[in-house]
């Protein structure tokens, strides 16, 4: 329901204010989290058309008896990829609606690296509307590199006319990763920035120091998610940046950065997830986790949730969004306490969530993106043993860095072959946007496979299939499953495929509701474990990390549709040494 | 120097961020107040193409060495009407200046109800491109009620256009004062409400309280500078509203309010002018005197600076601007200590002050708006003694209300007169604009005055002439005299031209030089002392006090063009009870 901003509506709300007219909702006994003022006091508060319209109680065609719990604003996630949870807008916005989060700043750059602009409409499209609002950022690195095929290429045109085409749901340009590209002055990413003069400039700059970060934020960035270390973070924040403390699946920041914040900076931090999977997700719950946990690492409170509610909303410029007030969006969260932050209710614009309808599936047809040039054979994953010197991806455990070994291969008919017992996968990314016939072939190890195969067309940041294996037939099986499919995971042994998630949206979300894309994710693991020779209980991410075997802009050896691929040079280097 | 925002500006301040070029001027040894950061800091910083690049000394056209002096942002005034300094634009920029003020957000309110939307036209034309900027507020009360003739009408449709058209320039919706017409849901205060939707709007709204103070935030505006208790404050305050606190020549709320800024709202405060007059200005200084007694009354410094400086600059959605930071404007105000705030150094957009060349006058010939109906004789203001009952406008010394009283006429053949021996001046109000030929008459107690007559041009807020005097035959002169100028003030006395100030721009504001406007004042005011038998070292300021003597907006008594308001019921009402 939009806030009706015409006169008739807005008489409506302030007779409702005045006390002349019956509210639509009261929420009264509150002790409020207020975040304007700074302090937490007793509250009645009144809501028209899904607006606050003041601290009165009064008449209503609902009431809420708060009985003393504490009400918090509605959070918001300012820097979240929608696709790292594999649902659907639709999905996440009703799977992320219960832990009180009102809305989230999304950069859609897997499915704009799968699909361009097409894709960002679609995410545009299938979002519009929903109770918990989806706000864009413009993907600033479609592709990350030349090094791989990717299926879109966005200038600083693109940037220009999307900001303009959208300007309410498109904020302005999401983390700006080439940051070597912006120190250095590069022309097509400068560009980039100044089409987006004058709208938020997200950043991304890990580690970068000194005179490089100086370059960098003069150029426009205004934020930095990427912070892992507290040194990094006060040169950061000095140089004005909003910190983005990170708490996501896999990138944990919020024990390192959390003692920098102090009552005079508070207002320069947010709390954000940036990646999250869905089990995560509905397991340990949104941004009421994080403001849970940095209230356990010593953060007061009042905080903690204007980190998750104002400090967002006043970094995007989301006008009378992020705090409980009159003529703000009536988001809102009860919680027992503010320790828990236990969910006693959650409001969105104005309604109980349970007053709310939430599609079940995505709202569209979902986009295909899965053109793969030639027949999927298990003779093109032959690889004929060159020399005894063999290029092999080694994966650190817990960490998307990866090392560049040389190992002697394990040959058999002349072809270099995996090896279960060294721990040796063979890996295959295979272009799948634009049907090239790209087949980029290596080894991978630590990935822990013991037979079979497994693929999924997740790879960051291209989105080519990515296949790893025991053996060819199952290897070859299992791209072929994602390419009947239009993408997803599937886990293959001896001719059979064991699991598969499906995901209909461009390879890389479900189009499912939560609870179907869970057991399918849950099938997966037991399969892969399966594979693994694991225990049932033992966690393992293969498709996590297999995912990151494809990012050629993270040290220091990847695969890509085109080949390996040495990061640390930046360029191609054959299999064998 | 405007920010060269293209491709190779921009890759000229990389350069020099980079090192790789020397800088414009680079400040080192400075104790930086860092507002973002919310500390106080060792840095060097580095200025390229009037934009801050970093935080490395090096190779500089310009070096300042601060030696360990404090580097403050440059200082923002979110609230001031530029005509009550009587000075045009470029000579208001040029007198606060050296004070450390880099921008202010001015309401042109005085001007729009004289001359209209050319008005506000002129402000922006003749403040274009000042060292010092000038943000823009489109004024929402013009005229401020009916009882009085004001030279223009805006609407809804004006403001709107105005906004589309100046986007950068004019920020929002200037305070809105009209309060019990926004409660009431009044119909044109909305639509102008919603023409301003998306943009800042400022609220006036004195000692408003409970659910009309609900209605009131509901229905839009976001700020309050006219707190005067604690408590009015902290209720605004908690419903979200930007508390400016305002220290002006005349209303000063600066100690009463301070109290309520503490560390997790500190956020939400600004510091701001609202009117200063000129002498005061020259005196004292502008928010540099703001922020010392703010720390005079225990504010942490790097509070009060935020205060005045990235406060406002948020809160206006000033992008980069108020804080020392890469990429932001390069403003900066160098204090021996943070205590006294003594100006060292004032560096605006990336040049020393010194630098600068300001103009010493206005840019444009002067808009005059001076349309009086009919000859102005001494015989169209006599008063026939109509009756015993005379209502009579009681000043309150220091203050803007005034008392209606009743009081026995002194009548002088058959003419009710001024009577010196009572301190009872005869007081008119000419309409100006329209040349209606409309004169209201009566008569106030308190000016002082014991011969001649005083008159005025300033007269809020429909700035018609006001004259004030012991005798027709000087009261006419008086009035004469402003007719002739284009408008200004006079002292006149038997017959003659005692001392004028000529007010060139709408007969508000001078196009002469500070130093020339200072003079003129303190000739005007020796004059006054002079009629009101006052010695040289006495305070007075008649004609502010006069000015507000036709606000008819304020209680109780007041006159204006169309003859005595009872402010109490909003509704004319006859010189004679």
């Amino acid at each position: 329901m939009p806030v009706s901003d015409d006169l008739d509506g807005l008489k409506r709300r302030l007779a409702v204010a005045r006390g002349e007219m019956p509210a639509d909702l009261v929420i009264k006994n509150a002790r409020l989290v207020n975040v304007l003022s700074g302090e937490i006091h007793d509250a009645d508060v009144a809501v028209a058309d899904g607006v606050f319209v003041g601290f009165a109680a009064g008449e209503a065609a609902d009431t809420i008896d708060a009985a003393g719990r504490y009400l918090c604003p509605g959070f918001i996630d300012g820097h979240i990829h929608i696709e790292s949870t594999l649902l659907s807008p639709p999905v996440f916005a009703r799977a992320v609606a219960p832990h009180g989060t009102c809305a989230v700043v999304t950069d859609p750059h897997e499915i704009a690296n799968v699909l361009g602009l097409p894709g960002i409409e679609y995410m545009l499209a299938c979002s519009h509307d929903l109770p918990v609002t989806c706000y864009f950022m413009m993907p600033s690195c479609v592709p990350a590199t030349d090094m791989a095929t990717s299926g879109a290429r966005l200038g600083a045109m693109d940037v220009a006319a999307m900001l303009a085409r959208h300007p309410d749901r498109i904020l302005g340009l999401a983390e700006v990763m080439n940051f070597p590209g912006v120190v250095a002055g590069d022309d097509m990413m400068l560009r980039k920035l100044i089409a987006a003069r004058g709208r938020v400039i997200d950043g991304h700059a890990p580690g970068l120091t000194g005179r490089a970060l100086d370059a960098y934020v003069t150029a426009g960035p205004g934020s930095d998610h990427e912070c892992t270390e507290l040194d990094e973070a006060r040169e950061k924040l000095r140089r004005g940046l909003h910190v983005m403390i990170r708490q996501g699946s896999t990138e944990k920041n919020l024990e390192s950065l959390i003692g920098l914040v102090t009552a005079d900076n508070a207002g320069q931090f947010s709390l954000v997830s940036d990646d999250k999977d869905p089990t995560d997700l509905s397991r340990e719950g949104h941004l009421n986790a994080l403001v849970r946990q940095a209230v356990a690492q010593g953060l007061p409170p009042l905080r903690a949730v204007a980190m998750a509610s104002i400090n967002p909303a006043r970094y995007f410029g989301l006008r009378r969004r992020g705090a409980v007030a009159p003529g703000y969006r009536a988001d809102a969260v009860l919680v027992e306490d503010l320790e828990s932050f236990a969910i006693a209710e959650v409001v969105l614009a104005g309604r109980r969530l349970g007053a709310w309808e939430f599609a079940d599936r995505s709202c569209l047809t979902p986009p295909r993106a899965m053109r793969v040039g030639g027949e999927m054979t298990e003779a093109r994953l032959a690889v004929p043993a060159a020399s005894s010197r063999l290029r092999v991806i080694g994966i650190v455990p817990g960490q998307i860095v990866t090392e560049a070994l040389i190992l002697e291969p394990s040959v058999r008919d002349g072809l270099a072959v995996a090896d279960p017992a060294r721990d040796l996968a063979k890996l295959a990314v295979i272009e799948r946007h634009k049907g090239t016939g790209n087949l980029g072939l290596g080894f991978v190890r630590g990935l822990g496979l013991k037979a079979g195969a497994i693929a999924g067309s997740v790879a960051h940041d291209a989105h080519n299939i990515i296949v790893a294996g025991m053996n060819d037939a199952d290897m070859a099986l299992a791209a072929r499953t994602l390419m009947v499919s239009g993408g997803g995971f599937a886990v293959v042994r001896d001719g059979q495929v064991l699991a598969q998630v499906r995901l209909a949206v461009a390879g890389l979300m479900s189009d499912a509701p939560l609870e179907v894309v869970l057991s399918g994710l849950a099938a997966l693991g037991a399969a892969y474990r399966e594979l693994a020779g694991l225990p049932p209980e033992a966690e393992a991410h293969p498709f996590m990390a297999m995912s990151f075997l494809s990012l050629e802009v993270i040290p220091s050896l990847k695969l890509t549709d085109k080949g390996l691929v040495d990061v640390t040079t930046f360029g191609p280097v054959s299999l064998f040494a």
